[in-house]
C-alpha cells in the first residue's frame, strides 16, 4: 500500500469534493488515503493558508499531494493550482463545456453556493426535521395530514434513520408508524393509516437479520425470537401486498439507497417532467 | 428564463451528481432547471432505459437535455454519451489524469461505490444515529462517556438537527444538552458535563432570532420574550468563554456548515496528518 495525502478544498462544506474524490480514489486498490478537508475557503487569506499547507506537505513527503477542489472563484482555484500538488478542479473543468452547451456565460458568483442560500427552503428543511422527530414511532399521528411520507414496518425495520435522513437530505416531512402484532393480526391497515394511504411506504427486512438486531436489544425475549420475527415480517409483507403499498426489503440496502428509492417512487406518483 | 431539463444519472444514489451539477448550474442566472434523477443504473438494461428517456425528452423538447453522470462503468457511460444529450461525465473526465498522477491503472470496479460497502462502518453509523436520538435534549446523560461530541446551548439554538446531521453524515455519537436558567445562573458548567469537557462544543444564536423561533413555539411566554432570550444567550456565551469551550453563532449558518466547523475543531484536537 502506498500512502497518499489527499486534500478536499471548498468554499462551502467540501462534502461534494469529498464524495466525488473518494469515488474516484476507490478505483485504485494499492493506495491508502490520508484525507485532509479544508472547508469555507472563501477569502484570499484562506487560499494562501491552504497553499502554505499544501507546500508544507510536499516538502515533508517529497511528493505532491492530491487536491480535489470545488472553489467557484476561478482566481482562487488558479492560485491553488500553482501550489505543489496534483490538482483536480471539479468545477472549472466543466464550466467551459457548460457555457457552450447553454450558450451563456457563467457568473462565477461564489456567494451562490455558500451558507444559507435560500432562507425559506432552509427553514422548511429544519421544520421537516422537527416534524420527523416528533412523528417518530407512531407518535403525533394527528399530524399525518401534514406528512409527505409515512413509513410503515415492523419494529426495528429501519424506519427511524430513514425518516430522519429523508427530512435532512430532502426536506420532507416523514412520519413513521410501527406495525405491531395487533395491527398484523387484523390483516388490514390500522384505521389511522387508512386515510393517508397514498403517503404510505413499507419497509421490510430479512427475518434472520431482524432476529439479530432485536436480540441485541432484548436478548432471549419472545420479541427477538426468530419465529416471532419470521411471523411478523411475513404478515407485514402480506399486508403491503394486499393493500397495494409499495415496499422495500432493507436488509442489504443503505439508508441513502432506501431514501432514493422512496423519493423516486414518490416522484413517479407526482407530475411528470416538462416533456 | 429558459427551461432546461437536467438528468442526474448514477449507479448509486446520484446525490453527488445532483450536488455538483447543481453547483455548476447555479453559475447561470437565466435558466430554470427541471431535474430528473435516475439512480442505481447498474445494468445494461437500465442504461438502455435511461437512453430511451433522454431521447424521448430530446424529441419532445427539440433540445438535448443536460446529463450529469457519475457512472463508474466506462462502457455504460459511453453508451449514455451517445444519446441525444449534452453529456458531463463527472467520473471519467478525471480518471486519466488521476491514473497519471498515481501512476496506477483504475479498476473500474462498479461494485465499490454501490450499496452497503463497508458493513461494520455502516452499522456503526446506524448505531450513532440511534445514540444521538436517545441522547437528545439532556436525556441519557449516563451515556456521555460513549459520546464523541456533546453539544451545549440554550433551548432552540439548533442542537438537535446538528446532532442528528453529524451522526448521519459522519457516523459520530453526538449528545446534546440544553443549558437551562438554573445552569446559567450558577455561572459554571453543570456537574454532569464537567467530566466530559473535552467533548463539549457550544452553539449560540442571535437573541432576536431566538426570540422569533421561541415565539413561534410559545407565543407571548416569558420563555420567548426578547429580554429572556438576550439574557440566556449572554450568559451562555459567557459560560463558553469562561470555561474555554469552543462555540459557534448559528444564526446565519446552515447545519452543514455548523457540522463542518465542529468536525474540523474536533480533527484539530486529534492527531495530525502524516506530514
Amino acid at each position: 500500500m502506498r500512502d497518499i495525502t489527499v486534500l478536499f478544498i471548498s468554499d462551502s462544506t467540501a462534502i461534494t469534493a469529498e464524495k466525488l474524490g473518494t469515488s474516484l480514489l476507490k478505483q485504485f486498490d494499492e493506495i491508502k488515503i490520508w484525507p485532509i478537508t479544508i472547508p469555507f475557503v472563501d477569502s484570499m487569506e484562506k487560499v494562501h493558508k491552504a497553499v502554505e499547507q499544501i507546500n508544507q506537505i510536499y516538502t515533508a513527503q517529497n511528493t505532491p499531494p492530491l487536491v480535489f477542489c470545488t472553489l467557484i472563484n476561478p482566481e482562487f482555484a488558479n492560485i491553488l493550482k500553482q501550489s505543489n500538488c496534483q490538482f483536480f478542479d471539479l468545477i472549472n473543468t466543466f464550466l467551459p463545456q457548460l457555457e457552450q452547451s447553454l450558450a451563456l456565460k457563467a457568473k462565477q458568483n461564489i456567494g451562490k453556493t455558500h451558507g444559507i442560500e435560500d432562507k425559506s427552503k432552509y427553514d422548511h428543511r429544519i421544520s421537516a426535521i422537527d416534524f420527523s422527530l416528533k412523528a417518530d414511532d407512531g407518535l403525533a399521528s394527528e399530524s399525518y395530514k401534514e406528512a409527505d411520507i409515512i413509513l410503515v414496518g415492523v419494529s426495528r425495520s429501519g424506519k427511524t434513520p430513514t425518516s430522519i435522513y429523508l427530512s435532512i437530505q430532502y426536506g420532507l416531512k416523514v412520519a413513521n408508524y410501527p406495525l405491531i402484532e395487533q395491527d398484523l393480526d387484523n390483516y388490514y391497515l390500522p384505521q389511522i393509516l387508512r386515510s393517508h394511504k397514498n403517503k404510505l411506504f413499507g419497509l421490510s427486512i430479512d427475518p434472520e437479520k431482524l432476529h439479530k438486531i432485536r436480540s441485541h436489544r432484548r436478548p432471549g425475549s419472545r420479541y427477538a425470537s426468530l419465529t416471532q420475527c419470521q411471523q411478523e415480517v411475513f404478515m407485514a409483507e402480506n399486508l403491503f401486498y394486499n393493500e397495494n403499498i409499495p415496499f422495500l426489503k432493507t436488509s442489504n440496502t443503505s439508508i441513502e439507497e432506501i431514501s432514493s428509492v422512496i423519493i423516486n417512487s414518490l416522484r413517479n406518483k407526482q407530475k411528470s417532467p416538462p416533456v
